[in-house]
């Protein structure tokens, strides 16, 4: 491949999806020079596109198609139904968003695309059409089971050891030999994405980090070993820290992450700081995924208010990575 | 009492308990109108205002003393060695401190004060000294155990169900009876506070808040419950909301309040936000108290760069407070 190939799937057509992809498409002068490849069904693009007042004619995807590249092509799912339903779930946007999702993955698998940038779905509209994926990352772990959910923004860098599941279940899972595979797998992925190390920084699970086992012993029986263990391994990392303060020693400070140990502890800190920037990556696959950090906001759909800050920071992200992993 | 009467208790002397409060005392534009008590050693509290540079005599504190009140008063407690000893923790300044805290305590049980502003003590220090208690707060649970930690600053402000226990220990905790009790006196001690209701939000335990049962069930059979009982009561209450989006909705609100189910999830949101204006307080005592929210940075004492701000909103906070309790 010469240039960068992008795949976009555009999301649950009954929410802000199509609309932040195609503003953050006509956004030109904000996205990187690459081939963005939308994998949703042309009605609905079409329809976002003048309404965003843009007469153009956007070609097919082809593969094959080695040569002069074009700027944006479609790889057309036709949507199922005559007219679209807007701003609810409902089985046939989780069905056809589903097909989107899996048909971009594929490309990428076979090697036609660098990356693939992630539209919101509806977890409630995949139930409903029976797809049992708690979401796009439960999706790709199926296959990559190594693969580890990472938030970026100009803000805060967090990965999360843990994600959909219970905190209890979550406390479970808190044992060194576990967390020192994370370590060292986050540091690889990490390392791989940008081409250049972070320095992981590890939260305690209890308050205070436990206060030499005052309020907690996981930190001594489990996570200071785990991090022993890992720097052992060639990991630059550092903690355990009182989970309240360690997200200011990463504040905007982009060579660190925080190696969170739980679903919200990460992203309680990640959301209250990266306001409209935040970028959902996937590490550890063979290919660059990137998500806006937001959902499908049904009660907005149709306003033409949602705001594609996130799914450029997306865009520009996911280009940014398959250019390191390509140099 | 004719005027707000405020007693600081000067915290850790190895600490920057001594400078921060000097300097708040001696910025005395920023603070309002008051009575102040300092409850400390002499040669410290003189020490500290040489190097800031003032020459004044501090009058000692005498509570019998109704009319012509002073700005600015000393109740002295011999420090018992020659040399102060600075920078680390010991059992000289655990007892102290305590002792100044104790005294402070005793003169606004007695209706002496209005407000007690806590300056950081040293845990480590405390427990060199034998005194047993996790904090101030813990020791003020003593005689009121149903006092509220809780936080404020002009971004955020979030109360905490349980502190310093583990995290396992505090999963325990979530049952329905006590959460609603929590949420009862949370809507009442804040409500006397500052005389105007707060709205409370209530984060869910679990990722996303249980999604429906899917990543946890203590929202259904907790939460939610806990939430709609103390509705009932008249509480003006809402949730059980994603805990890692909860905090947007409270962010520069000063209507309310994130009723946080354990100490990570509110103080995570809360650090990372209030950067030097955020106030420790407790609520649900006969009295008002506050603290600035840092510690004794043994790392910084003695070279005169700490940041008063945090120790200028707690008194502020504390005469405000005051103030509303008596109108």
């Amino acid at each position: 491949m010469s240039s960068i190939k992008i795949g976009i799937s555009l999301g649950d057509p009954g929410g802000i999806g199509p609309e932040v992809t195609l503003k953050a498409l006509f956004s030109v002068s904000k996205l990187p020079k690459a081939e963005y490849i939308l994998f949703g069904s042309r009605k609905i693009i079409e329809k976002e596109t003048n309404i965003l007042g843009h007469n153009i004619n956007i070609p097919d995807y082809n593969p094959q198609k080695k040569d002069s590249p074009t700027q944006l092509a479609i790889c057309s799912i036709p949507y199922p139904l005559n007219s679209v339903k807007y701003g609810y779930a409902c089985k046939e946007n989780g069905k056809i968003s589903f097909e989107y999702f899996k048909k971009a993955v594929n490309e990428a698998k076979k090697g036609s695309l660098h990356a693939v940038v992630t539209a919101p779905i509806s977890k409630q509209s995949w139930k409903l059409a029976g797809i049992n994926w708690a979401g796009h990352t439960e999706y790709l772990r199926k296959d990559y089971p190594e693969a580890i959910m990472s938030f970026f923004s100009r803000h805060l860098n967090v990965a999360l050891f843990t994600h959909h599941i219970s905190l209890k279940k979550a406390l479970v899972q808190i044992k060194k030999k576990n967390l020192c595979d994370f370590f060292v797998r986050l540091n690889k992925f990490s390392q791989e994405a940008r081409n250049k190390k972070f320095h992981l920084l590890v939260p305690g699970l209890n308050p205070h980090a436990g206060e030499n086992g005052l309020l907690g012993n996981e930190e001594i029986t489990e996570i200071h070993p785990a991090i022993n263990a890992a720097r052992k391994k060639g990991v630059s990392i550092s903690g355990p820290y009182p989970p309240d303060t360690v997200f200011k020693k990463a504040y905007k400070d982009k060579n660190k992450i925080v190696a969170s140990l739980y679903h919200d502890q990460g992203l309680i800190a990640f959301k209250i700081v990266s306001f409209e920037d935040g970028v959902n990556t996937t590490l550890g696959l063979p290919f660059i995924r990137t998500s806006p950090d937001h959902g499908t906001a049904f009660d907005i759909v149709g306003k033409g208010t949602a705001d594609p800050q996130s799914m450029i920071e997306a865009i520009k992200l996911a280009v940014q990575f398959s250019q390191n992993q390509r140099s």
